[in-house]
């Protein structure tokens, strides 16, 4: 048996202690840093083992790296940029410490990705693994993008293209047989946004200086994270159906198992895109912006109306769009 | 079923979104704060149903009054101060919802005790209760006091009593007659000292400013907290046994279940006491300032040493002192 000192060693070797802005990293009763100019944006997630990953199909590598990103992409839906961050892990007592090792390899080069130094944090025993990262960034002063600035008129755009995370998920309970058959090109790309995930931090902080209004990613699906900027904003959506960027590699899924690629674009969750509103005369700037600097595209696929949240199919014809993406209680 | 969204809404309430410093509060992809002048300090906590805390002895409100008091003693063994927090629970699908407001409610109440904004979070089901705070303070620029600063010849010293957290654990495991029988002030005095434990802002505030070289809380038990300065610092530690200010709570428990009141006050854990190092000349001011603001004792229990852990018994004996306090992997 490990103890929770000799652990807190080994991990502390793979912590970031001496990034710059660090005062006092991992060991310590709590870190101090330097945040510099600006205000700090902080954000907190937890992931449950079952719940939020499949231990079958996801490493103990892409988990920490993962756990890492979907935070960053937090604080890039405000516009920010990651700085420091915290763990909290929570493993059985069976959990041997290279799983541990591994879990905290991946959370490092996720870290490493994003600039991001992680500090410390804390390792307690529990029946099954809870991983929570805690991230502290900052933002230009005055300068972050809520959910609640979207105006009347305004045109909603998105980052990317949506529903690949999904489309990999019902490969996945598809059947042993297709899980394995992992062989083209297409399944593997889903794979990969399911299971790494990448945080737009550049595409936030452009799409702020571009005068995005309001700003969200779409962890739970277009429709759900639509809603909430129309809730926080008191405004309504028109979503145009055939300018929804649809992930390509859902057709040929389609094609293998049952799937509809629309719904899953509309409703499926874990793209970590950004989903965001501006002035119709802001787009363009915030097109090449994207397109020249991340090579990231941006679309728009809607605009913002007094309230409602409506589909308009090709034909002109109107539908509500009902929120119903991915619910961690459903 | 509550869904998630309705959950949020409802714990929305109990939170503080619009405490000063406060720029984007709950409800949106993470929080924005304005930390002012000086350092952040950054520290994360998670607690696990039933490895720490007992669901048959620890109320809901207990539970989340603790969760951030744990917290907030971290950021005060820094000499730091708390502002922000955010909470991340991980509840059972069977869980009622007026259980998860209770826990708020407790988190809400120490957090206005302690100053501190509860500015968002994350809920998330799992099959066990897991409840993590992660909070950001702020300390003045290069004034944070880590482990590590305890230099050859100071004086240790100690906040108010240690052990009766232990004792109250001894108690609690001692049979149900005897958890039913919480009639005497005694009794009284040692639930509350683990089930509701304050953490000492303002007296490791007073402790940095004073002249603390090194401070921890004690939250593992002397003898291992000890273990843990000593090893930042690269120094040992004399303790003299006849100084160690033990709870007077646990002479009369001794006259009611077999303990060893010192045994409590060395190895118990919980006690989120304040542990320092000072110059010996800095201890006079250092104790009339906790009398004076803040009614609470402060002991010098031994000094800085060139290495090793070591107690001095009354007839000026010693012996090795093993650092076997609360280790949450044993």
């Amino acid at each position: 048996m490990v103890s929770e000192d000799e652990l807190v060693h080994a991990i502390r070797k793979v912590l970031s202690g001496d990034a710059p802005g660090v005062v006092v990293g991992v060991g310590d009763d709590a870190a101090v840093v330097e945040l510099g100019e600006g205000q700090a944006v902080l954000t907190v997630d937890t992931m449950v083992e079952e719940v939020h990953w499949d231990p079958s199909i996801t490493t103990p590598h892409e988990l920490g790296h993962k756990a890492v990103t979907v935070n960053v992409s937090d604080i890039a839906a405000m516009g920010g940029s990651p700085r420091f961050g915290l763990v909290s892990l929570a493993i059985a007592r069976e959990t041997p410490p290279a799983w541990v090792m591994e879990v905290y390899g991946g959370m490092r080069e996720a870290a490493e990705t994003y600039g991001v130094a992680l500090i410390g944090g804390d390792t307690v025993r529990a029946d099954r693994t809870v991983l929570t990262v805690a991230l502290t960034g900052r933002v230009p002063t005055g300068r972050a993008v809520t959910r609640g600035g979207a105006r009347l008129g305004e045109a909603i755009v998105v980052t990317g293209a949506l529903g690949a995370a999904a489309g990999a998920l019902a490969l996945s309970k598809a059947g042993p047989e297709l899980k394995r058959s992992l062989g083209t090109d297409w399944e593997r790309s889903l794979m990969e946004a399911l299971q790494q995930p990448v945080a737009l931090v550049g595409e936030g902080e452009a799409l702020a200086s571009a005068g995005a209004t309001a700003m969200i990613d779409v962890s739970d699906g277009l429709a759900l994270d639509l809603s909430r900027i129309c809730e926080m904003s008191e405004v309504g959506a028109l979503v145009r159906l055939e300018d929804i960027p649809v992930a390509p590699e859902l057709r040929e899924l389609a094609g293998v198992i049952e799937v509809d690629p629309l719904e899953l674009a509309l409703h499926g969750g874990e793209d970590y895109q950004l989903l965001a509103t501006m002035p119709a005369g802001a787009f363009e700037d915030a097109r090449s912006a994207l397109d020249d600097r991340f090579g990231t595209t941006l679309t728009v696929i809607g605009e913002v109306t007094h309230s409602g949240l409506e589909l308009e199919r090709p034909d002109g014809s109107r539908e509500p769009l009902a929120p119903s993406g991915w619910d961690h209680f459903a």
